[in-house]
Formats: structure tokens, sequence, C-alpha cells
């Protein structure tokens, strides 16, 4: 006989603490539920007396599927000190004893086995309960909620088993709601359910007390192994021998007349934060009641005049529980005759803004640190604040309103409002054609749908879950976007879809609020947000910045986005891509005609410059050059210099340059101007050329066309630039002539852009401003790039700083995108002050994905099928890229220990890739403006985390 | 006054190895020439009285441009030291020294100064020559050369400035040919030679020997800081601070009558390696007389009956400096009035067949070890030995009879002979319907060409690198192939080529030697080579086999290659390409076939698969399922397959696979046979699958051009095809789905395969073969690829087995060829058997180059300018690549010790690359049948040099 304890009774926690060593041993040990109760009981809170069999039962039951020696005697004992403690028994009809039974792990866990409730009632025991409450109907309907789950959560019975019956009794009867059911009907129905129970298990439904809470024990160890519980342990890495454990609760009832009630309350507005307590109840109701929405509950306010004793109490012990978990609570209370019971209390679900001002509030109360506020709020919290809203009023009159349509898996955070349209070609025509806001609506999406997705303001399936390709598109283009809305149907012939009796036709509007699945018909207002408002938002920031190592700065291109991205909070730019200035229409036509005429020149000027160095070291060919030769090639170059000045393609080609440097100059003295004080980080041109051209398929099918149809105006132009399109044609353009590399074959555009920089730089601090240019060179994959590029540009840095009698505090550095480049970081870093981690490009490279494709093909499948746990282009790969990045951080340090190194890929902006951004050290984050906050957020978690 | 020694006499070398401390300390003091000299002085060779003014002495010179203290003194000693030794006197018109002043570094140096001949000479002793040789021609012609060396190498005048009095001499005289020109004209040219030293230096040639000497020393020392010199020793990584040595040489006449005489010889023969001397001679001539092929030389056993006692003397010498040496030497050598002088001896250079025949002779004869003897060839020799060849004297035939047509780039080595045509279609064609041998000529290649490529026996372009793609892929296949002929124009018009005024029309005959980069029209004679007949190779690379730790495996995709592989010595079969295979025109519209229909195919599948899975776990969409359930379930299944199998699009589909599973069944068993015994890996389907389809610019054209003429005819099915090519495109295919991601997006093309291979192996063991398949999935780059994709193809090998009712032994691996599979290799092994490095792919990933298209743009311009010092797809990329292959051997051997390792890429035939895989621990090295015999040199090499 072992006398190893398998169950702890409600007042018995001290010796589970005894036993397991921490708090978090007894969650483990108890599991959350069971634990949170004993807590509550020790603290003096009224809880109905109960008691836990533990994890450790749990697991040792696994491989026997016999309950542990000594296990059901315990048990036995505990109900007995359950009946001593409630003065009820078990079966005893004169006042039984009924019990819930819920599973509870250490971790919440969807998958396991539910709640029993009313365990206990038989046929007898209703019977007494009927005499002690006078409420026939609600005794029935307790006991055929029984069958009903015992049936189907723990013996495993189809739903549908019991529906049937069900459904035929009230068409029999003509009913139509389950309300019209009175006490008899219900009788009859109990007969039938007990027939269910018997026809697919082949005994009867067990009336012996003992054995429901047996069987439901049971039970409850079963779900343990099922299928879905362990699916869900393995996506969320949690281990299997964890084990779940029982809790045996006793029943109190709130419906026992005019003194009972049941309320469930936050202590704290979860919409709003604000410092009240907030919540419903019902008189004489039980506590589904509350939640079914049968009967209109009250504003727990009105509980102070119809049951004030019981109400007293329980704000004092509302406020007991905040104060003891330093946190707002969700609770669940009972009153039965005049006496409180809670049922529940956990940390209660927010809004985001609820979120931060309690996480402020409680700092200000001195209740917490302003670390553990930090750690109170999540990103994507933060991030939420930004995108547009409904309000919570807005939300509440379109409930109101019924205009509540249905609910599914909230994909994609924000909201939207929108005309639905079905397919992806009519979405997006409506949406060019005829600027309308668009919902794309879809049982579900493939890549062919990529194009409509991207026209739309939101995105709304009735299948697949968090990571179908809906989800995944979603997240990716930042689309608010629901997905598996199980209960719409969408009819495809009649271009509309129906749930719950309600029909919105193509055209329609709907509104959807992607960050709580919720789908609305008709036009809900959107709220947009000012961050800087934000009161609260901006101290906890403040707050991140003075816990965080690592520097937030931002992606921005123009002035205006850094001067959003500096008003919130971002302390530089980690990227300026100079490139995307060259696209605005009235800049292209310049780009264009520099392009078509580079090759042209740049070979002129290559026979210069050969001409030129054997000027300078005097000798050509092996041979030494006398005077005489001297003075003949020196007329020579002046005489190609010449050439190249008069020829037609030259003067095109230099004249854009021209126009584009004045331009570029103007970009970045806006940008030194917006972040004066900070640094600028400027990249050099980084993509093919061709990008800047028209498409060849294009150019392709329209010359086709022409020569087809005889047509010869304007013909000769379009082959002419098929014939350069052609030309700068690569098979793979991601891994061809860009970067650093067309900084080597066409070296005027780099030079142009620096002449701009620092022309700029230099003016702005003339003007008072105090411009930090740093100038990044993309795509090196190789030292003698560096070697071969960055000193002419350095050069032509102090001839501007010099021209202009100024000096101007700069950094010349490379972006790490090419992983040779982080392989052989310690070379590269003897040139390179700064590296800056483009993840998106060393993504591609370092899992040889093509994005533009992988998303649009099989990378969906890869994350469908948990190949890849998630897009690593939105998640940084630790295990892949993550490695060669601390390679390049470790390895450029040992050369130059100051070096500065960022990252400002996409993923910059990611919590989990900023904590790994801090782990491997480096200096800042970059990201885009609206995502500024939540990295500041995100930074100063990394260190809480990891302290 | 410093006592330092900076000049070494003739007879002190026992001083100088005293001082340095070892031979290589003394050939770096006196340099590689002095220091060769010295020895043959000690060995008592007859060595004209010379001395040499050390390396110090430069390096102490360089600072100041001054000798060092001591120096000079010294060198006058020294000069009156060879005046003692011969009886001669510098400036003594009655018997003047004449020397030689050459510079000598430890390792030789082109871009140092050259020899300068004579010195001693001037206007006195010249007539005191004359006297004594009575040969007033030679000592004038002496005499001008020496002051027109000493004008161009010592005071820097160009050649040309001395050129143009002497053309405008022989224009007056209307002479042709310098020996036109005779004693009295030579006589009016030396003092025009003397107006142009005084025009261009401002002072007279100086007559005064001991002058000549000094401003001859300076330009030694002063051209070992020159821009060629210092460039070459930075390509070649030579310390700047070796500095070089002077040598200053009595002259020794041959031209002294009919009891003197010079010759050059080599102690074995240079294009067989027969072991007998092998020489021409001249009877009272100047050793450049014998070079110039001004008189005709006779060989060298005819000296025997002229000088009978000086050409014994000469023999014995030769065999004692070939004992010496341990090596075939190329010596110089003048007879002196019957006195016997050497003046040169050096390791001779040979022909491949001579390395080869001369390094195993002298292991027979005792001389040297095999190992030796292993790093007395190269790895290119043997290559060379693979190719059929045209004679010496077949080429120096046709070079008389004006059949030289063109030269350009020597692209891959072997001769070819065929006739000329200037497509790939046409080369085709006339290839295999006519049997022609062809020579495929082209501006430029493109990969649409290479079937013509495949079909010839030779490939010329007029543009074009070394790393063209004409250049690669002949390289890869073995076929001769000369580049970048730039003289020749072709016209594809009139189907014919100019080189120089000579045209070839199409169809006409020309010689290629791609070894050389020589064209010549018409046919030359082809010498076939046989490698396994050549005996002595076969030797030396069995002696090369039991040196190896590497073992050579070939990449073969069809049987005939497996054959030849294994005649050369391939240890196995490092990459079968199957996709090679599908490309036949028999196959190909099977293959378009499947891939047309796979797709729809596949949804199809997916959704049967999705309810397998759920039927066999009894639960749909998280509900568990009923009896009842299940029947529908499985009946809904059924239905599902018989709506498949009905189906004509997935019928097709099924057709073509099973179409293509005997056809693969076949070459795979004709592979097991042609290796029975040795390991043969399999690399499943690879490439992108738009790869078998037609290209989507044809398609563009086409239908564009159908449309806007009206032609309905076809269209239809051409749009289809357009559609799905379109579906299929990819903006960087190289990235895109292909290999393992096939795998997984459309697994039923690797199940056949595999089923095919398993099929033929198991048909091949129950024929009494032994069949060693080794499955290799392409394209891993993350551990969960492998776990979705290999089980599966392990249960169908399995099963093949159980039904064969036997076992061969197997194993399955992947390619490493993406930066992140090198990254988490360890991760990766827990899975794979092997790991075969695809270096192409991981070159082009880990630099971010897309081969295709650096080739054709900036990796010629990073070549060229040395920003990389090799095209890292021939040679291995050390630092980049080469560190993560490092990295992967590490971390999979960690896991998997016994982790089979190769490489299959391009570079797996490259001798440099072959040193990195031995020395990383790889167990062998794939490369193509024809570089076998060099690679199992290179791996024996790469042990010998690591030692």
């Amino acid at each position: 006989m072992t006398d190893k304890k398998w169950v702890y009774l409600f007042n018995e926690v001290e010796q589970a603490e005894k036993y397991a060593g921490s708090w978090d041993g007894v969650r483990g040990l108890l599991g959350g539920k069971g634990a949170n109760l004993a807590e509550m009981t020790r603290i003096g809170v009224p809880v109905p007396p109960f008691f836990t069999i533990t994890t450790e039962a749990c697991n040792a039951y696994q491989a026997s599927r016999e309950f542990p020696e000594g296990m059901w005697d315990q048990t036995l004992e505990a109900i007995r000190a359950l009946e001593a403690a409630t003065g009820k028994k078990f079966g005893d009809p004169a006042n039984p004893l009924l019990v819930s039974c819920r599973s509870g792990a250490k971790f919440s866990m969807p998958g396991m086995m539910d709640t029993v409730l009313n365990i206990g009632l038989n046929d007898e025991t209703a019977r007494g309960m009927i005499e002690l409450t006078g409420n026939r109907r609600f005794v029935y309907d307790s006991y055929r909620r029984l069958i009903q789950m015992f049936g189907s959560v723990v013996l495993g019975i189809d739903d549908e088993a019991f529906d049937e019956p069900w459904d035929a009794y009230k068409a029999e009867k003509g009913y139509k709601l389950d309300t019209e059911l009175n006490a008899d009907d219900i009788e009859v129905l109990i007969d039938s359910f007990k027939k269910v129970v018997r026809e697919h298990k082949g005994f009867d439904f067990p009336q012996n007390p003992l054995e429901q809470v047996e069987y439901a024990t049971k039970a409850v160890f079963d779900s343990w192994s099922g299928k879905r519980a362990i699916d869900y342990r393995r996506r969320e890495n949690i281990p299997d021998d964890l084990g779940t454990a029982v809790n045996i609760c006793t029943m109190v009832f709130g419906n026992m007349g005019d003194d009972s009630g049941t309320g469930v309350a936050f202590t704290r507005d979860p919409q709003t934060g604000e410092d009240k307590m907030f919540g419903d109840y019902l008189i004489n109701a039980q506590g589904e009641d509350v939640v079914a929405g049968i009967r209109n509950t009250s504003k727990i306010e009105g509980l102070a005049n119809e049951i004030p004793d019981a109400y007293n109490e329980f704000l004092a012990v509302s406020q007991k529980l905040e104060d003891h978990f330093h946190d707002m609570q969700d609770v669940e209370f009972t009153i039965e005759r005049g006496k409180l019971w809670m049922l529940q209390t956990r940390t209660g679900k927010r809004s985001a803004k609820a979120s931060i001002k309690i996480a402020t509030d409680m700092v200000h109360e001195g209740r917490i640190s302003k670390e553990e506020a930090l750690l109170r709020v999540t990103p994507e919290q933060v991030d939420q604040m930004l995108h547009p809203q409904f309000s919570a009023a807005e939300k509440e009159a379109a409930q109101k309103a019924d205009r509540a349509f249905a609910k599914g898996v909230n994909a994609s955070p924000g909201a939207a409002v929108g005309q639905v349209y079905f397919d992806a070609d009519t979405a997006e025509r409506m949406h060019k054609e005829h600027g309308q806001d668009v919902i794309m609506v879809r049982p579900f999406t493939k890549p062919d749908d990529v194009h409509g997705m991207l026209s739309a303001k939101g995105i709304l399936t009735s299948e697949g879950g968090a990571t179908s390709h809906a989800a995944v598109v979603a997240r990716q283009f930042g689309v608010p976007c629901i997905v598996g809305a199980s209960e719409i149907s969408i009819d495809m012939i009649k271009r509309e879809m129906t749930s719950d009796g309600v029909t919105v036709k193509e055209g329609e509007w709907v509104s959807l609020d992607g960050t709580t699945g919720e789908v609305y018909v008709g036009q809900l207002a959107l709220s947009a947000v000012d961050v800087t408002e934000q009161a609260e938002l901006m101290e906890l920031l403040n707050w991140a910045d003075e816990t965080s190592r690592l520097m937030v700065w931002a992606n921005a291109d123009y002035p205006r986005d850094a001067e959003r991205a500096r008003s919130y909070g971002a302390k530089g730019i980690g990227l300026c891509r100079t490139e995307h200035m060259f696209f605005e229409t009235s800049r292209l036509p310049h780009v264009q005609k520099m392009i078509m005429n580079s090759e042209y020149t740049q070979k002129k000027l290559n026979n210069v410059v050969e001409l030129e160095k054997a000027f300078a070291s005097g000798r050509l060919e092996g041979r030494s050059l006398s005077d005489e030769d001297k003075a003949k090639l020196r007329a020579e170059i002046d005489a190609d210099h010449a050439e190249i000045a008069a020829d037609p393609k030259a003067q095109a080609y230099f004249g854009a340059l021209d126009v584009l440097l004045p331009l570029q100059e103007g970009d970045f003295y806006g940008l030194f101007e917006a972040m004066s004080g900070l640094p600028v980080i400027i990249r050099l041109i980084d993509p093919p050329l061709h990008e800047f051209l028209p498409s060849m398929e294009d150019l392709l099918i329209e010359t086709t066309r022409m020569k087809a149809l005889g047509q010869t105006e304007g013909l000769a132009e379009k082959e002419e630039l098929l014939h350069i399109v052609e030309s700068l044609h690569e098979s793979n353009p991601m891994m061809g002539l860009r970067g650093i590399r067309l900084g080597i074959v066409y070296p005027d555009i780099m030079k142009m852009q620096v002449k701009a920089i620092f022309t700029a730089a230099c003016n702005a601090k003339l003007n008072g401003l105090d411009p930090h240019p740093e100038v990044m060179i993309p795509l090196t994959g190789h030292v003698n790039e560096l070697k071969e590029v960055q000193p002419t540009l350095v050069e032509i840095a102090k001839q501007v700083m010099a021209d202009k009698g100024v000096e101007v505090s700069y950094k010349f550095g490379t972006m790490i995108e090419i992983p040779r480049a982080c392989v052989t970081a310690g070379e590269i870093a003897e040139y390179a002050e700064f590296f800056s981690f483009g993840t998106n490009d060393l993504t591609q490279m370092t899992f040889g994905y093509s994005r533009d494709d992988a998303e649009r093909s099989f990378l969906v499948d890869y994350i469908q099928k948990g190949i890849l746990p998630k897009n690593p282009f939105q998640t940084l790969d630790r295990e892949g890229v993550g490695r060669l990045m601390m390679k390049a951080v470790h390895d450029g340090r040992k050369v130059r220990p100051n070096l500065e190194v960022g990252i400002c890929g996409e993923v910059g902006g990611d919590p989990v890739t900023i904590e790994f951004c801090h782990l491997i050290g480096q200096n800042y984050v970059s990201c885009s403006p609206f995502r500024v906050p939540q990295a500041r957020l995100a930074a100063a978690h990394a260190v809480l985390k990891n302290r």
C-alpha cells in the first residue's frame, strides 16, 4: 500500500506547495484551475468546497488505463470531506451533493475534456432537488443536461444522437424555441436521452453518483492522450508528461429564490481600462443563463439594492483578488440563499487600450513596477492601437441593431469596411475601375486570388484556420482578415452569403473586425487613432525606452515618413531606399533615359579610364611610355573626352544624371531636416535596372502585334526599347546585376547619389541643422567589392565637404544580405563601419526561396503542413538565417569592436525577431514607422525576458 | 666600414650556404639563377666564371637608391677575380673581358629586367674583338645589340626609337631582311644608335665597362620596384622584401672557329619522354643563332663527329646534372675553342605524355619515389592525355601550308576535325541524319544551342571568354572548344566565316586545337588517345589511388557514361541526373502531359488525402466520427477515387507517369549493370517543371500574332499551354518550385522515380548483379522537408523489395546546395545518410549570383578587375562557400559519424577544389567521366601536399 498523495482537498494548498516546492510546482501538480481555486480558498475567499486529483495521478493512469493504487480511496475520502463541509450527501434525495468535474492542466489546453456539471443527479436526487427548489423544470433541465453532457463528453456519443430526439419532439409539439419545452416535455426527453445512452453504449446512464465521478475522471485522463490534445501539445511545444488534473467542485445554485443570483464581472472596465467594476448579474438564475442571453441581465451595480450584504462582500472579495493577483480579474460568482460563492477568478481579458491603461494605472497606484507593466502589454496590443478600429460603442450599437453577422478566426488585425465581392477578378475590377472599398469573400483562397486580395480592404473566408492561405497572405500584406467563419454559407451562383438567416448580396456593405474576428452587416464607423495623443501609451513606451538596450529606428524614404517615425519614437532612420524616389512619375523618364544610355556610355568611358590609368602609370601594355608617347596619349584621351561630350547618347546619359542630382539632393535635405541630430542611413541604388523599364512581356506582345498588323508608327522606338530590356533581362534578377554590382559596372549612379547626400548634408549643416548621414552600400558579398567601390565614394564625400567648407560626421557601411557576406563578415568589417542586415534578401538566399514566387506557391503549403513553423519573411528563421547573422556580428565585432549593427529587413518590426536581435547584440532594429511603437515595447521585453 | 658580404664569387657557394643556413636560403640570397650556377660550379660542371650580387644588396638599395656601403668595392673585387680566372681584362682591347648581366629572384619573375649581353664592349674593345675573331660583322652586331639592349632595358628608351633608324636605313638601301645588312651597314647604325641614346638621355652611351656594369646593376634593382613586378608579386602573393640578385657572368663565344659551337638540349625527349639526349647545335655560332633559326641546326648526336671530346664531356655533364637534380634537364652550352662551358641548366619543360613517361621511368630507374613521380605530373597534363591531339609535325605542316585560320581562347582542350555549321539545329541534323563530324560555329551560344553542341566534335565562337556559356558547356561535356576568336567574322546570311581574308563556307572542313586555341582550314590528322591503353598513365594513376584518401566518382546520366567513367577509374557514380532522361524526344511529350495535368490532379488528390487522414484518425474538424459517419466518409472517399479515376485530366496525368515508370526503370537498370558492385547516386527530379515546356516568350509571341492575324486554328491549345506556362512562371526560377519542393507539392513524380530505382535494382540483383542505389533528394533547406518526403519514399523502396522478394543495400541522402542546409546540417544529418555538395547552386546562393546571368554580365568584369580571384563556378570559393561546407561536414559528422560526404558540382573535377575537399574530410569527389583521371591524380596531390 503506497502512501502517495493523489488527491488534495480545497484547504490543502500548503501541503501541495510543500510537496511541489514552488507556486509553479503547485500549478504543475494541481493544474492552473485547481491551483487558483486553492489559492482563493487560502486567502479566505468563499469558494465552494472542492478537491483536485493531481496531474501525477493522470500520468500514472496513462500506461495501464487504471487509476493508480490508492487514488480512488483518496477520492472517496475527499468526497466524504466535501459532504462534511457542505452538510450535503452524495445520492441523498433529502439534501443531495452535486458536483462539477473539470479538467485543468498547467497550461490552458483546448483539446481536452470540458466541463460536466450536475454530477450527483439521478432519478432519485432529481426528485429530492425538486422538493428543495420547487422548480421542476430547472431540475429536469439540469438532469437532461447531465445525461447529454455525460453522454457526449464522457461517453463519446455523437451530439447528433441527442439532437435527433430533441428536434423530433419539438417538431411533434410544434415548438420553435427550446424555451417552449415545459417540465413534462423535458421529463419525456430524459427518457429518450437515457435510451440514446443505452443504444450507443449498451449500458444505462449510471445512476450511482460515485460511478458518475469515476467515469468523468477517467474521461478527463483519457482526453489527455486524445488526438486533438496531442496535436495541440505538438503545435505549442507542451511536453506530454505534464498531465492534467481533475477538479471536483461542489455545485452551488443561484436559482434558489430572490436571495439567490449569479453574475460575472471584471474588476476594471475591460474595454477602456477604467478603474470601476464592470459586470452583469441575474437574480434567481444559474450561471449559464447570464451567458446564454435568454434573460436580460442587469448592470452589476444594481445588485447593491437587491442583495446588499452579498454585494458588499463581493466588492470586498473582488478587490482582495485584484490586490492579491496584482492584476485585473475576471470573476464568476453565485449567491445561494444570500451566501456569496466565488466560482472562478482569472486574469481578465481586455482590449489593447484597456491593457495599456490598466498597466500604467497600476504603476501609478504603486501595485506593480514599471517593468511588470511593460510585460503586461504585448507588442501586438500596441500594434492594434495604430490600426483604425471600431469603437466599443460603435460595435455595441451594431450588436443591438442586430447587425452582428458572424464570427470567425481573427487572422489579421484591423478593422475594414467595404462592399462584398465573391471572386478576385471582380474584387480587383471594382477597386481599380470604380474606386470601391472592397471586402473579398471566398470559401477559401488560393494563389490565383492574390491580386483580388491585394485590392481588398478586408478578406473574409468561411473555411480555413489561422495558417490558411488567406490568413498567411493577409498578414503578409497587412490586410484585415477573418477566416473560418463557418456559420457563413456562400452561394457562388446567387452571388450572396448567408449566416443564421441573414443574407448579404454581392455589392452590399459589411464591416470586419480582424482583431476580434467579428463580421457586421453594413458600415460601421472607423475611428482613426493618433498614437501620440495616447498619453498612457506614450508613457509606457518611454518606460520601454528606459529599459531596452536595443534602439528602434525606422525605414523611411520620404521626409513625411521620417517625421511620423520620429513622432512615434524612432531614434534614427535605418533604411532610406533611394530608388523609391526614382519611381516618381516626374523622375522616371529621366531614370529611363539614363538607363537606356548607360551601357553604351559606360563602354566608352571604360576605354578612357584605361587610357587615363596608363597615362598615370606611365606604362601601356607592359611598355614604358616616352614623353612623346605620353603627349600622344594625352591627346587621345582628350579627343575621347571630346567625343563622349559630343555623343548624343552620352549627353542623354549625363544629362539625366544632372537632372537627378538636385532632385536627390532635395530628397536627402528633407530627411536630414526631419531627423536633425539623429542618424540617417541612406542606401545607394539597389534594384536591377530593368525594374525601371516596361516589362519585356508587354513589349513583346505589343511589337508582335504591331508587326502582325503592319503598324509601323512608333515600332522602331518600341523595338529599340525591347532590345534594351532584353539585354537587361535576367533569368533570376534577384541574384543579378544590382546593388554594389551596379556600383562596379555603372559607377556613375552611386557617385551621383553620394554627391547628392553630402551636398544636402553640408547645406543642412550650414543652415543650422545637425545631419548624420550614413551611406549604405547594398548587396556586398565579397570584401573586394567594397574595396573597389567605397574609396571612390569616400573621396567624393570629402571633396563635397571641402568645397562647401563644412564637416559633417558620417559613416560608410554595407547591407549584410548575402550569405557570403555573413561568412566573411570579418573581412568586410575592415572596410564597413556599420552592418545592416537585409533579412529579406538574406532569407531568400539562405533558404534559396524567391519570395515573390514562394509566397504565391509552395510557401503556403509549407506553413500549412508545418514544414516551416512560420513564414521566415515575417519572423526571422533563427536556426538558419539567425545562425549566419550571429556569426556575422561575432566576426565583424572581432575586427571592429565598435561596429554598428542593425537590421532593416521586414522582420525588423517583428517582436520575436527583435528579441533575437537583442540577444545577438545588435545596436538597433529598423522597421516601418507604424511598427516603431510595438518595436519599442518588444525591445524592452527582450531585456526583461532575458534577465 | 661594414664587413657585410654583398657579393659571392662562383666558388663561394659553401659560404653562401653557411650564411643562409639552407639550400632554400641560398636561393633566397643568390636568387634561383645564381644559386643554380653556383651549384653547377660546386659539382664540377664547367661554368664560365661569374659572381652574384645578393638580394640583400637589392633590398638595402631600395630606400636610398644608393648601393649599400661596401657593395661596389666588393663588385670591383669580384670583377678582378673574374679577370684572374679568365685571363681577360675589362676594357683591354687585347683580350677583353665581356660579361652578361641578369636579374635573378628566388622565384622566376616576369616583370623584372631581362638580360644584357656583351657588357664590356666599347669602341676600343670592339676593335680588339674583331682582331681576335676576324669577324667584323659579328662584333659590330654584338656591339649594336649591346647599345640597343642597354638603351631599352637599362636606360628605358622606347624600342621604337631604335627601330626607326634601323628601318629607315633598310628602306634606303632597299633591304628586306636584317641579314642583308653587312658589317659596314651596322657600323653606320652603331652611330645612329649612339645618337638615339644621346637624344633621349642627354648623355652618351657609356664607354667605360665598369660604368656599364654599374648602370645595369641599378637597372636590375630598380626593376624590382617597377609597377609590373609589383603587380606580378601582388597577383602571385610573393612578398616584396625578397629582392632580386644580379648575376655577372663571363661571356664565352661559340663563334670562335670550327672548334667552337653552341647548342641547347634536353636530357630526355621532351615530346615522348624517351630516355635519349634530344637537342640541336651549330658549329661556329652564338647561342641566339640556334634559337633564331637563321641557320639550319644539326641534331645533337652529330656533334660527336665534329668536336668529339667536348661532346663526350657534354654527355657526361648532362648525365651528371640529371643525376644531381633527379629530373630531366634543359641545358645550354657553348664550346669556345674546344672548351665546353655550361651556361644554364633547368628542369626541362615537356609534353604531358613525356611528363608521365619520365616520371614513371624514373621510378623504375630507382631515381625518384612514386610519390615524387605523382608530384611531377600535373592534373592538367593528365587531362590533356584524354583528348585527341594533332601531332607537332602535323601542325607545323599545316602552318607551312598557310592553313592557320585564327586563334582564340583555349576554352576546352583537345583536337577536333569536322564540317562547319552555323546553327544548332543544322549541326544536330547533319550529325544525326548524315553522320557527319560537325564543328558548330556561332558568335556565342545559349542554352537553346546545347543539342547542337552535343552533336558537335568541336565548338568555335567569335565572342565570349573562358567562362562563356560555350566554354562551360564544352568543358562539361568534354567537347574541344575555342571561344572569343575575335578575328573571325561570321555572316549568318551567307552562311560563312571570314578571317584575315580567308573564307570558310558552311559544310567546309576545319580543324580546332582546343588545347592551344588554334583553328586550321581543312582536315589535320588526329592522333587519338585511348587512356586505358596508356600504360604509364594507368600505372601512375594506380599509384595515385594508393596514395589518396579521397575517392573519385563520376557524374553520369547514362550507362555509356558510367562505363567510360568506370574504365577511367571512377569508384562510383556521384550524380545521375534523372531529369536529363525526361528531355529525350521520345519522352518529352509524356513529361509535358504529366506536367500540364499535375496541378489539377494534385488538388483533387489533396482532398482525398485529407479525407483519408480523417478516416484513419476517426475525427473530422475536431469532432469524433460515429460509425455511421465513418461509413459515409468511406463512401465519399471511394466516390472521389472513382471520380478521379474517371477524370480525363487525371487519367492523362497517371497515364503519363505509367509510361515513364518502365522507361526510367530501364535507365536505372543500365546504370546498375555498368556499375555493379559500386555505389550509384541517383538524384530525384530537380528542375522547375516549366523547363520541360516551351518558353513563355515564344508562346506569347505566337498567340499574339495568331490573334492579330485572326488565325484561330490551334489557337485554343496554344492559349491553354500558355496559361499553364504562365501559371508555372517564376520571377526567379532558380529559387523556385524545384527539387524537394516539387517532392512536397507534386509527390507522385518522385514516388514513380523511387519505384523505378528499386524495381531496377531488385531486377539487377535477381540477375546476379550487385547494385548499390543511393537515392538523393535535391535542394533540402530545412530538415522538415526531408521528414515530410523521405519516409514515404523509403516505404516505397521497402515495398518494392518485399514484392520482389529481394534485398538490396541502399542509402537515402540529400544534396547540400542551399546555404541553410549547411548551417543546419546537424539537424539534416539525422535523416540523411549522405551529403552531396551541389556546389553549382550552393555557390549561386552563397554569393547571390544567378550563374546564367552573372557569367554574361558582371562576373567577367569581376574577374578581370581582380575583385574575384577566380570564377567560383570553376574553382570553389574557399573563404565563402568553403566555410559553409566545412561547417556542414563538421556538424553533420557530429550527429552521424559515418556520414558519407561528397561533391557533385562542376568544381568537383577541379584540382584546387579537390584539395579542399580532401582537407575538409570528404569521402569522394564526383566529376564528369573525362575528368576522372585528373581528379585521381589531384586527390593524391592533396595528400602529398598536405603532409
